[in-house]
Parts: C-alpha cells; sequence; structure tokens
C-alpha cells in the first residue's frame, strides 16, 4: 500500500488532527485502472459536494488525480481511499481560521470480491441498528460513522454479505456500506437520502444511467415491505460493483435481469 | 505539549486506525493537579462505560494514571484528553477480532479560561444545529462529533461562550461543549441523555453532590421557555467547571448562589 499524506510519502497523521478528533472529514473510496479513477465524474462530484457541505477545503482536482495516479504506481487494478480532513486544531470545536486541511490519498491492490456475487447475488439481513435522522449530516460520507459500525458489527456469518439500514422512522435507507435500489412493476425506485444516509458515487451514476435503459428512476421513501414485494432488488458501491439480492431473511429472488443489464453497461464505463 | 500514544512518545497516530476512518472511539478531557487528575471517580466511571457502550478496549486504570503523571510531569495545573479508538483495520466496517485498541494521551499546561467566566456568569446563544436522535449513541463521549462542530461554526462572537442545543424534538439537550442545570422553583434540573447528547464526568458529579445541598435533581426532558423562565440555569465540563448563564439572547440572570455554592463545592474536590 502507498499513502500520500498532503502529497508526501507518510502513513501518519497528527494525533491532533479533526478527522482524528471530531471525525470532522470526509472520504470517498474509488477503483483505480492503470492509475485512472473510474466513475471520476461521478466521484469528484459527489467529493466537492460533500467538502462544500461541511465547508472543508476541497482539494484541487489536478492534484489529487495526480497523486491517485502516483499512489498507484505499478498497480494495474488498485482500490484508493481519499480522506479530507479539516486538519489540525488545538482544544475546541471552534473551526480554526487557518485549518488547512488535511488530505490523505491510500491506494493498495485490487483485492475484488467473489464474482459469484455479482453473478448470482448475495443474502443479506435487516440491521437492528437504526440510521439518526439528521438532515444538516445526511448524504454526506463524512468520517462520523459510528453507525454504521455498530450495524456491520450485528453478524459474523460471511455467508450474508451486507445489512440493510431503516431509519428511526422505519424506513429503509441503504446498505451498511451501498446503496439500494429495487425495481417493482416496472419502476425502479431508490431510498430519498435527504434526513439519513450516505449519497455513493455509483448511485449517482445509476440514476444518470437508468433512462437510457429505460426507467426514470424515481427517489423515494421505502418502507421494507417495498423491498421483500419488489421484482429485484440490488445494491451498489464504487468497489463492489452492482450486487443484487438473492435472498434476505426469507425472502429469495432469482430474477437479475436489470442488475445484469446495469453491470453490462458498468463494466463499458471508464 | 507531551503525547503518548499506547505509552510511548508520538504525535502521530497510522492513517489505518479507526478513530480517523470512522471515528471508532472515545475521549476524555480532563484537569490535571500535580499530575492527578481531578474528579476521577467519576472520569473513570464515564470513560469505562463509554467504552463497554462500544465494546471497546478499556485501558487498565494503573496504566492510563501512570500515563497521565508521566506526561504531566513539570506541570502544577494541566489538561489532559485521554482518547481510546478501536485501533488500525483494513477496509470495511467489521471490527477486526485482533483490534488491539490505540491510546492516545496528550497533555498540555492549564490555559484555563477567564475567572469573570465562573464569577460573573456568560452569555450565551441558540444553536439552529439540531441534535439528531439515536438512542444507541446517546450519553457516549464518542469521536463523532461534526454536529458539536457545525453547531459551534455557528457563530464567531467571542463574548457568546456557549451555544445551547435542542434536539430535533425541540427538547433542550446540552451546551456545544457542556452540560446543562436549571433552578427553577426550588428544583434543579437536567436533560435526560438518553436519545442524544455527552453525559460529562462535572455532570454526574454534579447530579452526585448536589443532594448535599439540599436538591434531589431531576433528569428531564426540558423545553426552550423551562431554560428561559429558570431561576438559575449553569453550564459544566470539566475544564470549565460551572459557569451561569448570565445572558440568552433578550433573559438576563442576575442570581448565581446555587452555581456559586456548587464551584465552592467543587473546588474542595480533589
Amino acid at each position: 500500500m502507498m499513502v500520500l499524506v498532503n502529497g508526501e510519502l507518510a502513513d501518519t497523521l497528527s494525533v491532533h488532527d479533526r478527522a482524528l478528533a471530531y471525525g470532522d472529514g470526509v472520504y470517498r473510496t474509488l477503483e483505480l485502472i492503470d492509475g485512472q479513477p473510474r466513475l471520476w465524474p461521478w466521484q469528484w462530484a459527489r467529493l466537492q459536494a460533500d467538502c462544500a457541505a461541511l465547508a472543508l477545503p476541497c482539494p484541487d482536482e489536478t492534484v489529487l488525480l495526480a497523486e491517485l495516479a502516483r499512489a498507484a504506481s505499478g498497480l494495474a487494478r488498485a482500490v484508493a481511499k481519499v480522506t479530507i480532513s479539516r486538519g489540525q486544531g488545538m482544544r475546541g470545536y471552534a473551526i480554526p481560521v487557518a485549518a488547512a486541511g488535511s488530505r490523505v490519498v491510500a491506494v493498495s491492490a485490487w483485492s475484488g470480491y467473489p464474482p459469484a456475487c455479482a453473478r448470482e447475488g448475495i443474502a443479506a439481513r435487516w440491521c437492528d441498528m437504526r440510521l439518526a435522522i439528521q438532515p444538516r449530516l445526511a448524504g454526506i460520507k463524512h468520517l462520523n460513522r459510528l453507525e454504521n459500525v455498530l450495524a456491520r458489527s450485528e453478524w459474523q456469518d460471511p455467508v450474508l454479505r451486507e445489512g440493510l439500514m431503516l431509519d428511526s422512522e422505519g424506513y429503509v435507507v441503504e446498505g451498511t456500506m451501498s446503496n439500494l435500489f429495487v425495481l417493482r412493476g416496472g419502476e425502479v425506485l431508490t431510498p430519498a437520502l435527504d434526513r439519513c444516509g450516505v449519497s455513493g458515487a455509483l448511485r449517482a451514476w445509476l440514476l444518470d444511467s437508468l433512462p437510457a435503459l429505460g426507467y426514470l428512476p424515481k427517489v423515494v421513501r421505502l418502507l421494507p415491505q417495498d423491498v421483500l414485494m419488489a421484482d429485484e432488488v440490488f445494491l451498489c458501491n464504487s468497489l463492489i460493483g452492482i450486487w443484487s439480492l438473492a435472498r434476505l431473511d426469507e425472502r429469495i429472488w432469482d430474477d437479475f435481469a436489470l442488475a445484469q443489464r446495469l453491470q453490462a453497461r458498468l463494466a463499458r464505463e471508464s
């Protein structure tokens, strides 16, 4: 793994960094092919939006792309994590006037997921952990991720690849590490992320790509029964790609047709 | 400032530490007199409870006290921050089986606050930022503090020493960095922290100490009008001690009698 901190080779951050103290930052995880990030327009748009939402210093696009390429040198396929922190601060929540930001680019060789996950779908469960409703932070891929950590800690069974999370009012929001889409009666639906949840880059790509396949996706409040009654359900993130749900507790699906069309389209996307 | 990371002199943490990645940890801030933490029974109880709530490895008490004393050597009065993180992990929310934890003890000379804050009370404001209702994380002094960061970023006026925060249902919970008590009609009330907020060590000390002054404090849901109609309002944390509210928007208080009795008692507490 190669790590660049503010462009320098390093693998540590100051203990006074506000990412550590308060989770005061955002991140993205992305796939690199020959040093080039896939789905970059969608990743970059999300990173810019998230930095703006927290008034974080967004890195220069050219600098960031150069650092990704450098950290991935020699790797045909790699995983990158980009973390943008407020930077160092002294005691107290107040944002330092001179906060310079910290930029961590960590790249490692692609380890991937079993191809069967994408081909045959996966098994998932419902999480007990609920997402709190916090419109001010909703959608942002920020570093305050204890809800996801606790949700993911609910199961150890490796057969279960994902857990679905509800908000505190009982609406379905996402998986612990993925966004969710359902196909029902010819309509594609995905949960609104205006009150909680993480707005993923691949979710944005799917919303942009579905019309070309004849679907105008709707962003809605979704109940558990909407998922259970769906014709197809699929999860997405930038590393797993698109995974169909084959099983959710007792519910079994065997129609993955739309997910497979989207996988094929995604495979052609640079 | 002296910083010990897992007992070794250091001032950095791995970029793979989960405190940085997810805010997966807890912390306490405390005052040291000649290397001895004040209010230690309350601080230690809160640290243990918070570690237990997140299944974090709680440090050994003897080890932690020795590290605090070492980091404070030469300082008659000091400020310590103790951070307990899940430790290093690889990609993904799942808690590593072998997570060893990271322990950061940072000590610096006491810088303090103007004595007038304790003597004459302070001015505060209402924050627009609301605390989300998340019972699973309520009370824990964890590292997911973006709500506090955003609340504190709402004002720059140095005259305003604190901002009061409501939860998403409109109940008063706390200050951005302090807990809150009100005296009204001879009763002492403080907000319940079962749905959000941070349970501070000095709050616990106050709840334990008020009966000796003739008050049986009640832990309740408090509305903004309950604060505005109170005879006395005071804020507390382990560094500021006890500050009366002298002004909240248009509301002025000049009775600080109970707060002053508590300050006197706190001054005698080791």
